[in-house]
């Protein structure tokens, strides 16, 4: 008998990929961050992320506001991983018979604000009863403007590895939480993260980017990703990572190397891309003048090697799978 | 503290309510069976419903593909209740991680078929790990036919109150399962429903429909959502009721009457509407030229009264509360 923690989250999915069909209204199905769907004359973008009580997250780390908004953040950086517009959130709820009215408000509070936050808005959902947990189930619809998008297939050997603004602060955060340690800008990244929407609009709308995804099981397996859908290997190389200010410190004091939660902490819904080395000095300096955060190359993509490699040693698959953590 | 419970689950619906902002592109948000939102050109119809093991299913009681299919078919329904033409289905799904492969195989099976039944795709979804109960998240995706759907607000005085099909059959067919009685039929009612999904289009297209609803909740429940949307009441007549040969025979053979499953009993997926008297006799006459399940009018709508009542008897509110069931 085989069982899901045998075979993982990645290979259940490709069993799965089985039964969903073709269909020429479905430009682009299961297998990347969103399903990309015809809508009349728009290239329409939905993706589904679930969340359950004890697993992804627990009452006593969080306040009601920042799991909804945390849940939110997940499904809004799936539409920025393709470089789409969000433009609507529907929400499943399941939540016990004596649940308080009034915790349910703030999660619904925390998801309508992040929503709002990236111009989108929270349209309803469903309800239900649950034996115990809290389930929350996060669809988030978004729109490929002018019909171009981006998917994480599309790397080329001598593609350049970028990624946006300073991630590891989450998993920090995290850490910080359940050590019970003072780091209030950590743990503030990881109730608050913020998807890239604009960031990636504006690097879809540019020549030169090959491939996006957003960093959400960890540096190093999202590069996988990118590498594995591309047949490639790619090389980050440590001295290159972007070290937030407040990690670096917060390594000093307690004595933790930054780059393990940089190569392996999700959920800073950062972006990771591989992009044209001719164009990218344009694309690095046009960034550099939009935004505020900023685009780094780390490594690169190859056809010489077939995995994630750091620094020129293999590495294990090492990030998230949610049946094997 | 106020607690879901208390309030149960459409005091609830209507306090999160309150989070749900307005917007241009947000032709409905929630309180009905989908969203209704404009994505370019088109009006699209989105909702999601969320089933829990032991609450919404049992795996005792039901097949992997029973499961999925009878989850598919809720969603199906929410875009048969306005009308819509269904196009894509997307689904998260939370499982514990020793979970058989083969189990989620099969369900994703009946989920895909139950999409595939009605002229639309599984599109993918989430897979994610959940401690112990299965949870699984449907999306349904559809469009308003030329923009034009029925929402369940539209009802008049003096309309009349019609049912599709024969109601009743779902719930007589989980009493026989609970049971251990035989009533295959009843039975292959309950796992495999029919949305009405082909005779929702036909009768929105008609002049005259007022008001339409799926009758997931109960005739009395759903009816009684039709008359407060409109600020009305509404009366069944029993003798009316259409019941279907099967229920008839089940209730001779195990001294059971069959109204209460036709009044009380939910997940048939029939549909409730409002008529226009002075073209009902038209829409029931071109009704029964092209489906081979009846169309029957069962009660009126009136402002004498702002409640359900049956034969001339206020009745409670019946029907499934999922926090109060």
């Amino acid at each position: 008998v085989r069982r899901v923690r045998d075979i993982g989250e990645f290979a259940l999915i490709d069993a799965l990929a089985r039964f969903v069909p073709s269909s020429s209204l479905v430009i682009k199905g299961i297998g990347d961050d969103c399903a990309v769907l015809r809508m009349g004359d728009r290239v329409m973008l939905v993706s589904t992320d679930m969340f359950v009580e004890e697993v992804h997250f627990l009452r006593s780390h969080a306040a009601p506001e920042q799991i909804g908004w945390k849940a939110a953040a997940a499904g809004l950086s799936d539409i920025a991983a393709m470089g789409g517009m969000p433009l609507f959130g529907l929400v499943s709820l399941s939540a016990p018979a004596d649940e308080q009215v009034s915790f349910l408000e703030s999660m619904y509070q925390g998801i309508s604000a992040a929503f709002a936050a990236q111009g989108a808005v929270l349209v309803g959902g469903d309800t239900t009863r649950s034996p115990d947990r809290l389930v929350l189930d996060i669809v988030a619809i978004g729109e490929a403007i002018s019909g171009r998008y981006c998917t994480r297939a599309g790397a080329r050997p001598g593609d350049l590895l970028a990624v946006t603004g300073y991630p590891g602060q989450s998993a920090a955060g995290l850490h910080a939480i359940q050590n019970k340690m003072d780091a209030p800008q950590l743990v503030e990244r990881h109730y608050h993260p913020n998807p890239r929407v604009r960031e990636a609009q504006w690097l879809v709308a540019q020549g030169g980017l090959h491939a996006l995804i957003d960093v959400s099981d960890g540096l190093v397996q999202d590069t996988g990703h990118l590498a594995r859908a591309a047949g490639l290997g790619a090389q980050i190389e440590r001295k290159k990572l972007p070290v937030a200010a407040a990690l670096t410190e917060f390594g000093k004091k307690h004595g933790l190397q930054p780059h393990p939660f940089i190569l392996t902490g999700g959920e800073d819904y950062e972006l990771a891309l591989a992009l044209d080395p001719v164009r990218a000095d344009n694309i690095l300096e046009g960034f550099a003048g939009e935004f505020e955060i900023p685009l780094t190359v780390v490594g690169e993509f190859s056809d010489k090697w077939q995995e994630v490699r750091v620094d020129g040693e293999k590495v294990p698959r090492s990030g998230y799978d949610h049946f094997r953590a």
